[in-house]
Parts: C-alpha cells; sequence; structure tokens
C-alpha cells in the first residue's frame, strides 16, 4: 500500500532543529585561528540566504516557491508500506518507507540542490562548483543548476570518472562540466578529500562561482527534512500515531536527518542511524574538532570523526566513505537522542536482495545499510511479539549500481 | 503538476479493443499448413487463460486480485503534465505524459510480465522462458516470475550479454538464469529472433515450462491497456475532455497499444505511432503475413513486416529494431485509424534531452521516439496558435541506457 499525498499538501516550511536539540550545536571554528567563525568568513563560498540558514534560531523556514515548483517534478514521494517484506519475515511489525528514489537523480540530493541553486542563483552567482565521487550529489547539483540556468563544475574523483562512467554521463546530460580529479596530478586515483579541495580552490578563484556541498551541513540538513514533514503527514493517513523507530543509513548524514530530525521532539521515537562498519564514524570514532576535507581548508566542525586523514576501505556503498558526520547528528547521538549500528557490506547486500525480491525495487548500496537495520528491528520484533512501527529511508535506487550486485551475486565482494 | 489516482481507484478490468477495431483481424497462420491456427496449437507454449484472452470478444477483461496487488507496488502511476517543457517550447499545447518509468524494471513491461507469471502459476507451470535483446523485457519477466515463485529463464542476445551488463544483473538480481543466446554457436553475437527460437525451443523441451513474449501478441497489448484507462480517468482530474493527439513509440506495440487503445472508440482523438527511421515497419513495410522470429518457429502473423530476415542496423532503441508489428496495431493503421511517423535517432537524443533538461527525468532511447513527435505536434500547435491537448507514454527511463547519451553528447552517435 501506498500513501500518497496531494500536491497542495506538500509542506512548505523546513524544520529546524537547531532550537529543539537537546544539547546545543558547538561553533565551527577557524581553520588557523581556532577561533569560531561568523557568517562573513563563510561569504566567499555560500550565499548568504544558505549562511543565515546554518545558524538560525527560527522554529520554520519558509521554502520559497520557485524551490517547491522544481521539487513539485516528483514530490511529495510516497510513503509505501512494504507489506511483502513483512510477509516473508513474518514479523507482526508494520514496515513503512519513504521513497526518495524517485528524483531525476535517483535519490534525495536534489531536495537540497535544488535549494542551493535558488540561493545562488537569486544572490546573483552564475556557477557553481561542487565535488563528486561516484555522482550521486554531483549529479544531484547539475540537473538542479539546469534548471536554474546556473553553470556546473563537478570535480569527480578520478578513479569512479574512469571507472563508473553512467553517472557523468547523466551529470553531462543535464549540462554540467565534468572533470577527474585531482586536476593537477593525471596519474593520481583521487579521493573525496582531493576532490573538495579542487572545487574550493576553483570557488574560491572566481566571482562568478561559489561552492555547494551535498550533506556534512545546518543548511543541507535542514532542506531534507521535507522528507520526514511529508512522513508524518502520510503516516497520519495510515492510521499510525508515530513510529516507534525512524532508520536511515548514515556517510555525512543527510539522508537520516532528512528522515528523522521532524521526529526529535516525539518522545517515544527511538532514532537510529545505519554506518558500514568499515567506516565506524558514530560507533568507533571520537567526538572532536576536525576538518572536512583532507588538505584541512574548511572550518573545524565538532563532530564524530576518524580523523580527516582516515582512508575508508573502497565498499561499494561510496556515499557513506567519509572520515565525519554531521555536526547536528553527532550531537545526537553524544546526547543519547539518537543509536548508531554498524554493519559489514556482505550483510547490507543480502539485506538489499531480500528487499528486491519483495518489493521490487533495488536498493542502492548505502540505502542497503538502512534496509538491513530495519529487517533485524523487525526480527527483533517477531522475537518478541511486538507490533513495532517502523519507518525509514529508501534513500536511493541501486540502478546505477548494478555492478556491486554482480560482485556479491557471484562471491566477488569482500567485508 | 502530476495528476494521482488513488490506489482504490485503479482500473479493475482490461479493455479489449478487439471488438471495436474498425476492421476484424486476420487469424494467425499455422507455419507449416498455413491455415488458421485453434487455441489448441498454442497449449504447448501458453496457458489456456491467456490463449482465451488472445480471442477474447468480451469488450472488458477483469484483472485477477493477484495480479492487481503486485501491480499496486508501483500503479496506478501518475499522469504529469510537462509545464517545463511547454514553457521551452513556448507552445499553447498542453502536454501530458504517462509515467510508466517508476516500476521495478524501470518500462512497462513489467505490466504484462506479472499477468503473464500468474495465469501460468494458476495453471501450474513452474518455470518461463524467454529471450530479450537489451534486457527491458528479461528484467520485466524476472522481477515477475519472482513475485509468483516462478523459476525464469533468460536467453540473452549474446552481444548485449557482453556489452549490456547491468541489465543482465538486474535479472540476476531477481533470480533469474540468463544465458547468452544462441546457445549453441559462442561465436556468433546472436539476434532476437535467434534468441526467440531458443526460448521457444527450451519451452517445448520440457513439461514444466511455458514460453512468454513481451509484445506483438494481442493478449500482451490488451495486459498494458491499464495505462490508457488510468489516463482517462486522470485526465478528468486534470479537467480535459479528451486529447487531440495520443502518442508512443512502436517497436512491437505494446507501449503504445497500452496508452492508445482505450482512446480508438473516441471520435476526434488522433492516435499516432513513432518509429525509428532505420527500422520502418509501419511507414514502409508491406502488410503480409509473415513470421514473428528469424527461424520461421512462430505462427504467421498479418501484420506490416519488413521481412522476417530483416536485419535492423545497432541503433541503441534496441526495443524498437523489430521487423514486425502488434497485428493489433498494423491493422489500425491499415484502416486509417493510426498514423504513423518514423525520425533517425539523432533528432530523437536531441528530443531527450530537451526533455531531460525540462522536466528532469533521462528518458530510454525507445522513448524519445515518442517525445519527438511530441516536440513535433507542439511546435505545429505553436506555428497554428492551437490549444493541442498532447498524451503521450514515457514508457521507460534511460538509466541504463546512459552509453547512448554518452554517444550523443560526444558526436559519436550515427544516424
Amino acid at each position: 500500500m501506498r500513501y500518497i499525498l496531494d500536491q497542495d499538501h506538500m509542506p512548505t516550511a523546513w524544520f529546524n532543529v537547531l532550537p529543539v536539540m537537546p544539547e546545543p550545536l558547538q561553533p565551527p571554528l577557524h581553520p588557523e585561528t581556532r577561533e569560531p567563525i561568523g557568517p562573513d568568513a563563510l561569504a566567499p563560498l555560500f550565499p548568504m540566504g544558505l549562511i543565515l540558514q546554518e545558524v538560525s534560531a527560527e522554529p520554520w523556514i519558509d521554502i520559497p516557491g520557485e524551490v517547491l515548483d522544481v521539487l513539485r517534478l516528483w514530490r511529495p514521494t510516497p510513503l509505501v508500506r512494504a507489506e511483502r517484506l513483512e510477509r516473508s519475515l513474518g514479523t507482526p511489525a508494520r514496515i513503512y518507507f519513504k521513497d526518495e528514489s524517485l528524483s531525476p537523480a535517483g535519490s534525495h540530493k536534489p531536495n537540497t540542490a535544488v535549494a542551493q541553486a535558488f540561493y545562488n542563483r537569486q544572490e546573483g552567482v552564475a556557477r557553481l562548483s561542487t565535488e563528486t565521487g561516484a555522482g550521486q550529489w554531483g549529479s544531484a547539483l547539475a540537473f538542479a543548476c539546469r534548471q536554474f540556468e546556473l553553470e556546473c563544475k563537478v570535480f569527480m574523483v578520478r578513479a569512479s570518472y574512469g571507472q563508473k562512467p553512467y553517472r557523468r554521463v547523466l551529470m553531462e546530460t543535464w549540462g554540467a562540466d565534468v572533470v577527474p580529479s585531482p586536476v593537477d596530478d593525471p596519474d593520481h586515483p583521487g579521493s573525496l578529500g582531493l576532490a573538495i579541495s579542487d572545487a574550493v580552490r576553483d570557488a574560491a578563484s572566481r566571482d562568478d562561482t561559489h561552492y555547494s556541498l551535498g550533506s556534512v551541513l545546518n543548511h543541507v540538513l535542514l532542506h531534507q527534512t521535507i522528507i520526514g514533514l511529508e512522513a508524518k503527514e502520510q503516516l497520519a493517513l495510515a492510521g499510525e500515531a508515530q513510529p516507534d523507530v525512524v532508520v536511515g543509513c548514515c556517510g555525512g548524514g543527510s539522508n537520516l536527518a532528512g528522515l528523522a530530525l521532524p521526529f526529535v521532539p516525539n518522545d517515544g521515537v527511538r532514532l537510529v542511524a545505519a554506518e558500514p562498519s568499515s567506516c565506524p564514524t558514530l560507533t568507533e570514532g571520537r567526538f572532536d574538532y576536525d576538518f572536512g576535507d583532507t588538505a584541512g581548508l574548511t572550518p573545524l566542525l565538532a563532530m564524530y570523526t576518524l580523523g580527516h586523514d582516515f582512508v575508508p576501505p573502497p565498499i561499494h556503498a561510496g556515499g557513506l566513505r567519509y572520515h565525519g558526520d554531521a555536526p547536528i547528528i553527532s550531537s545526537l547521538v553524544r546526547s543519547g537522542r539518537m543509536d548508531a549500528v554498524a554493519y559489514p557490506q556482505g550483510k547490507t547486500f543480502e539485506a538489499a536482495i531480500q528487499f528486491a525480491n519483495t518489493e521490487g525495487k533495488i536498493p542502492a548500496p548505502e540505502t542497503g545499510h538502512a534496509i538491513r537495520a530495519v529487517i533485524d528491528e523487525a526480527l527483533a520484533a517477531k522475537e518478541l511479539g511486538e507490533e513495532r512501527v517502523i519507518l525509514f529511508n529508501f534513500s536511493g535506487h541501486g540502478l546505477l549500481d548494478l555492478s556491486a550486485y554482480d560482485d556479491y551475486l557471484h562471491g566477488r565482494l569482500l567485508d
């Protein structure tokens, strides 16, 4: 059963979690002085509209009409009850998911890409630069820039540029200029940290260009809250008072936050982050100030981190291979409001295929982590004979990640 | 704007066009005797439930509840008004499309795959065999077989098996056994005609196995009419009395038929088939009895054909590379109820990219043919200052065809 919201009932304001955080966030620090930084320090890279959202204390922030117009190309997304998965598990739990795979780019990423393109356009910026690993974020921003007639420059990790051409082509189809990174060393396979450095340098060196980031920062997570706000209305349509547990996979934290943050004030709703055991930031990292990139160009953020020089192994869930986590997510975990679990990738593909064989859709490898946690919750509910209501974010499809399924199905996957 | 039907308002019967055809269909003939064949002759390959649908004179045929249950995983599909495309064309035409790309397999094909798997299962068949070119049909049947716990054997054209591994992996993820065809010559690149022969031989040689076809036959087109039936209800929601023109791309004819057949009785609704100029069956073929496959194993069908030994050039829209056309579509064209147009593939990719840059979604190369026709209709309406209502079938997404976009964007596409 799918629960559909009418387009006239789409949320028109984002939910700002900052005023209701259990513990206040620690401010970002200047990378050199280690003093708290003000809005002006970010102005060369971001438009003021986004910088103000980064620190806003308002509980709700209006979504501009032009952003809503683009989001309506695929939103509201359906809330789906996964009855066939429930049946195959024999669980009394009721499992619901938000289907964020229906966006043009195939994931939740365009929710913020569209907003970021809009605010930049509004302030007269003509061009955005960004980095991308396997291409999920780069393709979302390419799509958004095309809608607002901005140029888009994407620095793509060189190894992915060569091995995963489909997302590169997707970006080019939407008009983006995609180059392999690092730009100054054609023999280097690249990394996300180095690509961030390339993109920041590009933006800092040109008056017409700003930089755009797809996760981690407060304003990015804010734009994603439309997912959880829709889910709340749709759960009511399904006759559910509230979920017992809300699950999302977690790399930088934006898809998890998008679904979970609107539930932070709801007592009795457990929030769960599912991450890879090969990049166990929340479950094994330390809480500390650290850089967002490898080269140390970004402000220092208070977050769980494995160290900005940590290089995660090459697992297929590229979107979860990040040394840090969003400060908001990190603070929620530290204060005990959110739990975190970690899984080896083999267990996540097993769960993803169980989902594909019951509900039909092929999950992104990242989303497989959330599904693993959901199946374990549902089996625990079965064990206890509990009617648990489980809500998770189907953050993206895996149609451009089928080589990973190929590896799993033919025994070539490393844990 | 997207017009969404409630799941409770999904059609519960298919529309059978046979009783309202302008001219009666000519019967299929036995491949050797050239005498009209009866239902019994088809029984080794198909279940009686489908054979009876092939010749039914009932105006409506109930959709079984178990089929509806699976279709509800993604149906009803939205009817979308393509306002951003309209604006970029500056046309007074109103353009609507049915989004059939939202199925698990990414096209309209599962609409019939699910029904075929159900009827076979109901009659005790344990295993289905079929052929596939690039893999659209094979992946739809693999998904459907998994839902009804049938084994699925897919003979995939060897050239695609090697060059387009993603759809092969998709089929395997849903549990299908996929082998390259022809099976008896590992050095042969294969063809659709040869793969049909492999699949038919496999089904004929095993008691537990039937054969399944993804287009051309009457019962296949019948199952697709749910598309047009939903569209009629959704156009009413949009305040449109009826479309002026209905467009679909046409290879075997199933996606076009699915949208267009319910409009056959509607006076004033023009029906248009868009095909590749490199495989111009309707626009340049002859109307005659011909085989459905290269080897001449199938019954003879009365249809437009380029000859069963015609080998279309290797254009990217693999689903349109068929020497014949569905007898229903052929008869509608012959009687003047349906028009046909043909385009070179470069013009279809130009249209597909114009669509991607306005509406966001990446069309399948096949769907690009429909979009080319739609844009030309919209520009003609602009020329005449007419408020034309155009409806088309967005039959599939192009996420597994991005190498074709790569060729187009980098000037490597041949017309």
